[in-house]
């Protein structure tokens, strides 16, 4: 096996999807042991550590990558196996940023408010016990969380030609900012370039479902992934599968229109896998699908449609992909 | 303890919240053993009934109720906790009605394309497996999901003289359509009119996530639940308690203001139980909310804001109402 | 002709559409010599007259009427032409209400942030110049401005059993607080209850398209209006007809399914009118289509399509009304 | 003067804002006389010219330039003024595209319904009578149409190394589709990058607001173009200057936030010219702003508020710069 070990200097993060030179070329098959440095670039360490000292816009969500995957070419599909993700600091930070996030005006979502005020939270983290630390400001009230690391970006470079900031999710995956992107998992992403130049960033040491104030408890990540190809068989919206779950994850906006395009994506899924037509995998889905939210903060918000694999047949989506990765994983 | 039984007449079947004169007038604490017609008034008994002949438009979601609850008043706050929900006939039914539902243009999201053909499909119940069967119409699929119980609406008059119909969720509840609205949970809705006068119905033998089609297995239900009353303390948005979960649901469009209103009702919620400030209780949510969707396809869209009480410290809610009702409910 | 004049009293004000028994029977063809009190009953008269202490929430928007239509059955369309609207106060008023206008947060649009100040500006008529003067409260600006009477309000009972606030806008018309709705128009509503009952109400001295803050110049009304009767023919929205123009208005959220909504109706009209199927009037419609938005504040936003006679064939609507109720007018 | 003629060659088609070198470099104050391909590359030249047959996606909407212009900074204005447009071909052509458009879903509205037929209408130009023809396919109608020539796309490359399709509009501008983009307007865009790299194309023979199906009257078109260049005052929006109206364009989904944006822009525009704080500029634009709406069929919709200058005091935005460069313009 392959094997690619990348803690990428500062010089060398990027902050697009498309538009960056592979930073390696890897072979399908390949087991990549990546760092990925926090959105925030590592500048928040302290609650007197705001966004509008610390941050250097638009250079935030710094992505490591991207790879270039020998023989994908458009209209192939891409599978990411997530080994493992581990924090790679003691700490996480989680801050308001003005005009920016799900419960306050924003540039489109203009208003003539004053902002919400810059406050910044950090998490310590307690490896033993596998937790971050909520601390509040406004009380003495401490709480801990359970740590679930994930992935806020997993992107392949977008078609035509386009160059997309690395804190945009759509069609090409990118700044999903969804849970379910989390150890275990394959993702499964249309190629629209020779190569794919797939990047990854933004670990969360945990985050709710919306991601509501505009960012998680962000953290440093050793990520673990696999990568393979799939000639052929592009989907139209990431794809997401586990050892328990099927989904899909749409981005735009509105909402409804993210979650729509997951559902259709989803209704089609089940046409491939079980023959279904549209009709039945609309009843299907109306009465088995989860629909949780990814993000409703981002340039697009992302939303997921979850079918539990208890629910349906058997069936090897991908040839069986995720199974013989996760095995695979499993050996490492 | 008060005890109603209740199995409304066809005319006795109500259309709205507010506007028609109460069925019964309780006390708070009154148990009510109430039977609920379907959706579709049980006229989908096989594939062949169609909705175009079959329903009666605009007498769809008929209501059992409403319950004049003595001492009411505008600004209290209605608990009701959901005993049991027991399917009350052998079959549930689903249908596409056209120009309803998620998945297709409607007379607002209004396109030039033809409709969606309509299709019913019948749900067998397996009272023994607990089950309901997925009968496929374009293949010989047939899958066994597991029945979970839920009314699609419960709801209270709404504020301001208004009288909307048993389709549409709002402030006030209605047709919010959660699976969320299940067994062992207690809905706290805010009272705007004397007596509360509210009702239930369109029970769910199960749903997914953001009922797609627009109809979940509709089925008719017999429904047990515990009336009591808080004075004052009325939420914005409907809120609902469980052992192990607090909700809120919000009702709008598009969807992510659905989604807003809830979460901004939690953020006070927090506020009210831990004294958490308006930015600390935002942060809080950003990183433990779950935030399954309810509803896309009604009048308004519904999403849920759900926060896990073990992240959370002990709280009594309403003075403990949910375990009250809960304890009392184990002595039935 | 038969004529009615009525100036409600306070206590025969309506603040919803449906829920109200008639305050007049009247046959097609009555001449209604009305008057309306402003959107605030009158109570801001003066810069320190601020919404939270004057207005008595939900009653805003007195509605005069409801006006029963012999004769009037559900599917038939009404025919309500503007002959005069002629301010009733030598001032107008707008204010600022908190979280409610379009560029605030609101109780869907929810956030997390302040609401903006309290703010009233009152606005003197100038009978003479027929303008209103808009003076600034940051600067010594004053602007006159032409006074363009409206109506913001014009709807009848809705359908299903529904009453609905005065507020809202929607199929049956209402709030829909569109500048199109002025003297000349006639404007056509689908019945939906037996005489119709509709009613008019919350004049505006002038208004910008979107009226951006929630309440425009708003002012006591004379209005002047021609009553009739088409049997059938109800269209699915409001449609406004004038010596220049055909207009449908849709409301919705999100916006773009309020615009949607007239713009497949409209491609309805001109179907009726001039035999082109849906596609030749989607082309159509996207070369002539003028697209002012109406409000894109109230509980439903409203956007208007509107096509210029003139480049249209000659075409009799509904059978020539808006002539005949024009040539009525210019008779009196 | 300089002065630059540029027919680019099909190889010199560019189909991005950002990401392709400058076609020219040039000066402040330069005249550029060029031409532009109409969307389809020119392809549908016949009703039987299909789309799916004839377009090579996502090779549309081709632009002219960039070009790059000498002292332009981030931060900087840049100034077009549109002095002419004539249309470059004897036809024009509409058509409908497979899931794009306004009143059909698409694959974020997606719904699970049948696309519209393909079908294309080809509009010959009369240039004496300055028409387009609108001839009806279901039946026989045929409609002179006048000629209003705009721009659909106006752009400048965008910040934060992204690249952008011409079919997007955005902050940058881009793919606006506005029919106020139309000769005798000064066009304002913030500088993102070193020397500006602006591009137009997609010229329309007449367009109504909205584009509903998605393309207008699309057609070759004679651009003559004034450029300068301000230092400092980036609006956040494009704005448009003519001698009658102040206009911003905002860009997003949904249709109110576009909406919105451009709003909030304008209100501080009245800031920028008469001193008028948030609260009074909001009131302002309450009462006085018209909003056309642009396009709902792009990738973001877009939205226009226009401030009649009739009604406010006169004022040099931009230091006069739109009367400087319609008085040149008045010499050519």
């Amino acid at each position: 096996m392959d094997v690619v070990d990348y803690t990428p200097q500062p010089e060398q993060y990027v902050w697009t999807f498309g538009g960056a030179p592979p930073s390696h070329r890897i072979k399908p098959g390949t087991l990549l042991r990546l760092w990925t440095e926090d959105a925030f670039c590592g500048t928040l360490r302290d609650v007197t550590d705001l966004p509008s000292a610390s941050l250097n816009m638009p250079f935030v969500n710094p992505q490591t990558g991207p790879f270039h995957v020998e023989g994908a070419e458009p209209g192939d599909t891409l599978a990411l196996h997530l080994v493992d993700l581990t924090p790679a600091r003691g700490w996480g930070a989680s801050t308001t940023i003005p005009l920016f996030g799900a419960l306050t005006s924003t540039d489109r979502t203009a208003t003539l408010q004053e902002p919400l005020p810059e406050q910044t939270w950090i998490y310590e983290v307690n490896s033993d016990r596998n937790t971050v630390e909520f601390v509040a400001q406004s009380t003495d009230l401490r709480l801990e969380l359970p740590i679930a690391p994930m992935l806020g970006t997993v992107g392949v470079a977008p078609a035509a030609g386009e160059v997309r900031s690395s804190l945009v999710p759509d069609v090409f995956g990118g700044n999903m900012d969804t849970p379910e992107m989390k150890p275990g998992v394959t993702c499964f992403l249309g190629v629209n370039v020779d190569g794919a130049l797939f990047s990854v960033g933004d670990g969360h040491y945990r985050q709710g479902e919306g991601e509501s104030c505009g960012t998680a408890v962000e953290g440093a990540m050793h990520v673990t992934l696999l990568v393979d190809l799939i000639k052929g068989g592009a989907p139209a919206w990431p794809r997401i599968e586990s050892d328990d779950y099927l989904s899909v994850v749409g981005s735009s906006r509105p909402l409804e229109d993210a979650w729509r395009a997951g559902q259709v994506d989803m209704i089609r899924w089940l046409g491939e896998l079980y023959g279904l037509d549209a009709m039945d995998g609309y009843q299907l889905v109306t009465q088995i699908s989860e629909s949780p939210l990814a993000n409703v903060c981002d340039a697009n918000y992302s939303a997921v449609t979850k079918l539990a694999k208890n629910l349906l047949p058997p069936a090897d989506a991908y040839e069986g992909m995720h199974r013989k990765l996760r095995d695979l994983a499993a050996t490492l």
